[in-house]
């Protein structure tokens, strides 16, 4: 069965995102230093139309992160807006006329909306959740692995439903202090930890997910 | 000068302890997933008059963890209490007559106290502040450094006054869903990972704190 991986930066702290995101700074404050690790390096800067950076030990671990069939994501990750595409100032997304995709993106939405080509990436909205989805990203992909684009409320939803396979997380030694939470409130799960690799600017945890469920006590 | 370093564990989803702490069970729902690792290991076992165990690659972290000269904790780690001692049932504290900590304990409190002797623990009670409590600290640790026992509001406090030298988060990999979260609200700052080992059960990730104060845009 085609995979779905996540791979998500989160700082020390836990936060994917700084505290009051904006639609110049969607990150939050502060939130740029989660990504330093990703634009400082030659293949990233490549892939999104940039010059320049170098070839560091997070190299490789960026590269395995490529070569999704298919990509999911979230409206908020999509736009950073929410409700009517009509009054959405960023109804095209983030990426300029050439995403960096180049492959199906199907971006998850209340508000129904005709697929939109920018150079060789097509998103699809999709409004009828998750699993159709990932039904329509599995398709997709072929034989290579979905990518969960995030943000972190469609991250936690996949997790809850169990239909995560793999989860990387490239934790930055970083303390934001605020700002969008990864997994908050999820359901209490063990994960099982696959492969560890530092670098001096983030150490990248790679998890199995659906390990086990941990049985708590319900409140009383 | 003497070191303040900080062992903790914290599950993925950031948090130290369970929801819903009680006395009798003071990690919270889930919470005891947190220190599996810890008592699987025949030298935390015997440190705590347990015997069994295994010897593992969690073996050597835990062993650097002790050889403190002197502890500094929080009330609420001390006793899971609050207010003036009198009201208090775990007044003496979690560990019986022979508290496994055999150097000087100094506790944070507000409600003034005589020192405690249980076994070859002395707690001293501490209520002028986090700075007088790593005075005596460091004072009673002579050439060893000083362990910072918890709990994360103390953790934060003593990081955010850039008294921490050295920190060491042992990431377990479960999901908790809630409870109490380590560096809640924690002054935006970097760190520097200086030494990673992972193990299948916990990562244990060592950061010098004190690298620099990120410079975030204030709320306007």
């Amino acid at each position: 069965m085609t995979q779905l991986r996540l791979n998500i930066t989160t700082s020390l702290d836990g936060y994917v995102a700084g505290p009051r995101p904006t639609l110049e700074k969607p990150l939050g404050e502060g939130g740029e230093h989660l990504h330093q690790w990703l634009f400082a390096l030659a293949a990233f800067r490549a892939s999104h139309g940039m010059e320049g950076g170098e070839v560091n030990e997070d190299t490789p671990v960026y590269e395995e992160s490529l070569g999704a069939g298919a990509t999911i994501m979230g409206r908020r990750m999509f736009s950073g807006g929410a409700g009517a595409w009509e009054g959405d100032p960023n109804a095209n997304g983030w990426w300029g006329d050439e995403p960096p995709f180049h492959t199906p993106v199907f971006v998850l939405t209340h508000h129904p909306r005709a697929p939109l080509v920018l150079g060789e990436t097509t998103f699809t909205f999709v409004t009828d959740g998750i699993e159709p989805a990932l039904d329509q990203a599995r398709a997709a992909a072929g034989d290579r692995h979905v990518a969960l684009g995030g943000g972190a409320d469609v991250a936690r939803q996949y997790l809850d439903a169990g239909l995560l396979d793999e989860l990387t997380v490239h934790l930055v030694p970083v303390l934001l202090g605020g700002g969008t939470r990864l997994f908050e409130g999820a359901t209490p799960a063990e994960l099982e930890l696959t492969k560890a690799i530092a670098s001096p600017s983030v150490t990248h945890l790679t998890y199995r997910t659906g390990v086990a469920m941990l049985t708590l006590r319900k409140k009383s």
